[in-house]
């Protein structure tokens, strides 16, 4: 494989890759490599799901989204999860249990999400960084489920974070 | 806000856009602009689902997706999807539902999918590009929602249209 960097920036580092594929043809990938992340669902015990509601740039609005944040060169997911989860809505967790790691979008970056549900939920403290721009939402699962059917929740991680923890719950 | 364009290439451009985010501070974020792309759910009157196992560089090798495609400039997102399923699996759909259109990352990337659920099943002719690794795979849908579970399925869109479709006919 030869490959040629034409950005580092913060967060996401862009590569010509040459590489040459299982069928024998050889070829130049565009590919995005990014640090990874973790997420929460955060479950309160009465089945409410708390959410954020978030500014973001890259799709020009505020999108409904679980708590998450990149990792730190060498932190384990589930630290990062622990500590985006106080920082972005102020709670701690007591436990939290891996759902599913996965890739955002295959075709162009290594980015994976690892996706926790948090669950014994105690009051901590929101700290929230300067380009952070964020409201807190809590409402129930079933309804979380139906926002994802109705178009108002759109983020991947956010749906395969609901959606994953909703068919465990009945499923088990 | 200030655009300066890094990188434009075939698949993705790389821009850092100084934006004044809605709580007033001023910060330079790296944005990937993408074209956007259409999936498939392809489902048979059996309750089988038709995938592929396909190879990505960026990932590092095989993952199993849903039929998938970019769009080209200006398409209707219905006709690529129909154009991805029958070039990747072979089949036509007589019918293609919209299932969602999610932002599969949006911290770094406007990228959206529109996701159908396409039935009516009928032979048509697969049509691999030189850059296409992949074999096909059908798998009954609870199957597949188990293979979420165990993490055998790691695709992001894959696992949003799979949970979509299969809480969409579950609860009717």
């Amino acid at each position: 494989m030869k490959t040629k960097q034409i950005f580092k920036g913060r967060v996401v580092t862009l590569n010509l890759e040459t590489v040459t594929l299982p069928n024998g043809a050889t070829v130049e990938l565009e590919v995005i490599h990014h640090p990874g992340a973790a997420a929460v669902v955060p479950m309160k015990e009465n089945g409410t799901v708390v959410l954020i509601r978030q500014y973001r740039h890259a799709v020009g609005g505020y999108i409904y989204e679980i708590p998450a944040g990149k990792l730190h060169p060498g932190e384990d997911p589930r630290d990062c999860a622990m500590r985006e989860l106080e920082e972005e809505v102020g709670y701690r967790a007591t436990s939290l249990e891996l759902v599913t790691t996965f890739f955002t979008t295959p075709g162009f970056t290594d980015e994976v999400i690892h996706i926790y549900k948090g669950t014994g939920l105690t009051p901590g403290t929101q700290k929230l960084g300067g380009d952070e721009v964020l409201d807190i939402v809590e409402i129930l699962l079933e309804k979380a489920i139906d926002q994802i059917q109705d178009g108002t929740i759109r983020d991947g991680k956010t749906i395969v974070g609901l959606q994953s923890v909703y068919l465990r719950d009945r499923s088990g």
